[in-house]
């Protein structure tokens, strides 16, 4: 695998494909531009998925994070454009993408997208005391 | 657009109206004044929402922050007149406005009022283990 | 309004009736006596509620919380009498009172008392990923 | 009451029969021994519970505790023990035992035990924004 | 028991099998290789379970986690391995292992498994105020 | 000794005057009056010293506490006599008074002042890596 | 004392002149504009000061801070400005100012300023250990 | 080395005793009786040191803790108690010992107490920017 | 000023030169190239200075940190290089830089570097109690 | 450079020999195995030393770490000669080694070890306000 920053995510098959677990994946290294003043913006990225066939690789997920660095994006569409983009190539039963961006103008903004599988019912939570 | 306050909330099309998603907005930069003493009184506003067709645009709510500068409000009906305000010109499908007020004689307050579109239904929550 | 001590809670008309929101008031300023020893207790009072027709005016809060400063006071009953007090003068829709007191012995105690108006719902709470 | 360690668990009369309250009780003063090596384990013991006719007593609580000090107790069956030996004394609609042992081998352990009497019902949670 | 590392899991008899009670066992001294590099990976691994007849010995739970020290392990594989291996031993009716494992290229992962044995039904929590 | 407010605080012998050593107290249960308003006042007192031939005894600090409970005092004077209080019973080598006061109108206010024995010289401290 | 925002800082009388000890007096609701966009800006401002003959009011001192709501200020010179203005009116012994603006761009600001009165010599600290 | 309590210290030789160093050693497992009322009492006690000849044996310094259990103890006293024993075994250039014991009666206490061998001259700190 | 990146880093006239007084500047949003691999690397970056003509003005030093983002840069190297840069512009009393590296392999970095002019002395520090 | 555990430290020329400047490195990843029970052991280790002519490569000091995996040492004993050979390959001015290590029955140790260059003088300290 190249360390270029690169659109393509990689995945690997799922070992445990008959159970519903759940994978979070974590970066305070996300940087983009704004695309109103071409300046540098960065952010916190979270992912919480629940794999199907696939899992994200882990070194595609830096390398596709990377691939914002020179690229205008508003918060609100490229967080959702994340989430579409992991979709399309692990085709989880879920997935959560959160946005964490950082101050602007003594604003904080954050952003949260999910997708379900269509036919997956998310399995009845056990809250332990 | 002015760097003046301004009543005047500004929105943009939201580029994902087909998926429920929620943005979240805080800034610790709203102040007032107190109706009773005249005195400035500062709070944390919090903004969370889904949207339907409309955005808030960031740099607009920080103007409309700032319109409160010189105004009289009291924290229960100030926290209520955001919602309206921001739900008249965004349409929401759920708004949720946050005010946590500077401790006053000994007292900490913090006011928190809901709007819901008719008819809308919030998605099944999927919570992960 | 005076500045003594008062049992008397003053309460003021709410402006928007129409919505279920919530109210949070908070002082780390109570004290009162323990009815074994004599000796002062401290403790922090947490009031949340949605109000109906009438709201509590803060300072008269204030005032109220005043009032048990000569007064013997176990901390399970004066919570729920704290409770009572409150609702017979705003008769909201909801309110709860947490009363958290300082250690005594080693052992630290939080007594936490509900109130809810006949008849009414809290709104299914929306619970935003 | 004497200040000697003591099973007697004490209580009185809960002067708010008619309502379903709470009342927390913590303490990080528990200690015990361990009956496989004879060495001394400590633990934080928490204590959450719904009363019915009877409210345990404070002091007795304490007592109670220090009772363990020369007492061999694994976790697990000490903390069940605890919450049988609160029941049996106070007959309480809902209790809670939480134990929270020190670290041993590098290893944390928590024990949580609950009991619900028959036919009480938890009133429905009011979740506030 | 040998002080070896060890993948013999050992369990002893729950004492309090008529109650469904909570247990929670955590280490951060979890350290096996990266089946890529063979460098040291890190965790902290939590289980928390729900004992039937057998509950989960300490000093084994601990042995068996060194057995990894020397083994190659993907995150998402060794968490549902430890989650399988833990299950087989002690058979509870519910049981739950989290991973989460040390930053790598600026990203954190952690992966979550449960178990539920078939037919048994958690209680309905109870969520004091 | 009686368990009432007292001015009279009391001493005991200290066990080793060869060696000049620390004592910290400190309790956040002081409130006195405004001596402008007559409202209530709260702060955490910290008592640090190095004592010569004498201590303070705890209960009796407790109690002298106590005494500010209906007394009128200013932030900067109050501190200030607890320090020459305490220098006159004990006769301390060192003692320094620390005064946390409640925030009043969004203003945080602390007092610190310090009793140094003619003569006394502190030890050069000790500055481990 | 009016309740307008003023620049006439007033001062009471040291009740402790003979002793140096210090008074700290903090809050986190200064606001101000800036001098290039004339937006808001916030700051908490902090006092350390050793009185001398007169100490700070602190009603004064929340009008005089109220008194830069309308006026536009660097944050270097706003810093030096308050700080000269302090030492006029109460001529310590020593004075210390910190402004710990807002982040703004991404960049968080904090200046300090001192001053101290000639002849002055500050008390050898006590380090205890 | 059994595992009783014990009042043996028991040292082992110091590898590096050309350097010195600290050696910092800490547990929140002490537990003695108040002398006054028989009931339990509750510490952290911290151990820093530069080793001479002899280091303190980590395990029998764990069953010289255990030794107290039974034993009347005040706070000041048993600070200094434990100074003067770990000194008398392991000879040190110096060496500091904590005790922070549990609140009682709403207040907090720490003593620390030091002992420098004579002759020796701590080395001159390095404060690293 | 332009919104480019730019190494030029402005400056504006200290308007008070005559005190010795700190400004503190500090981003979480430096980020460049590692020289090794050519991967992105993140960084927070302090400046703490005491100016003597000139201060660094802000947007120029946000800029400054952006001119960074395409450049290889090796940690030590580059603290030191910024350290140089800002120096240059501002020939301050005192500069002190800085950098807080991300973690890589398990292992975080922090570099810091000082200048001193020649023949200034730092004042000598007042440390109140 | 190789992946395998090694002592063999490298080192790079120190681009900026003419300035006295701190480098900060840590890691919580450090393991090795009990002397006396041949059980696991883990550490953090932080390392601060300002270089002369070189400095300590960050591959290498991880590899270094690596290679007590399998190794027995105790901790006061490792703690010296990680700071003996990271002083042999890179000759510093000032070199600091902390060893903070896992809680082992209910003891915590940490052990911290200094080299200073012959003839090298720190720099004065500057303690900016
Ligand atoms: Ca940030
Ligand atoms: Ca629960
Ligand atoms: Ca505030
Ligand atoms: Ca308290
Ligand atoms: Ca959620
Ligand atoms: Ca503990
Ligand atoms: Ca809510
Ligand atoms: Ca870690
Ligand atoms: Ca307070
Ligand atoms: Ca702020
Ligand atoms: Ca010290
Ligand atoms: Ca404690
Ligand atoms: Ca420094
Ligand atoms: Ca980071
Ligand atoms: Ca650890
Ligand atoms: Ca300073």
């Amino acid at each position: 695998m190249s360390t270029q920053p690169s659109k393509q995510l990689e995945t690997f098959d799922n070992a445990t494909p008959d159970r519903d677990y759940t994978i979070h994946i974590e970066t305070s290294e996300f940087t983009c531009l704004c695309p109103k003043t071409g300046q540098p913006d960065f952010a916190t990225i979270k992912l919480d998925y629940v794999p199907d066939e696939k899992c994200v690789e882990l070194k595609a997920f830096k390398l596709y994070m990377w691939s914002y660095r020179d690229q205008g994006a508003f918060h609100e569409k490229v967080t959702n454009t994340i989430l579409d983009d992991l979709v399309a190539v692990c085709q989880p039963r879920f997935m959560r993408i959160t946005g964490i961006f950082n101050v602007r103008g003594g604003v904080y903004t954050t952003v949260v997208a999910e997708y379900r599988k269509e036919g997956w019912v998310a399995p009845e939570p056990v809250t332990l005391p």
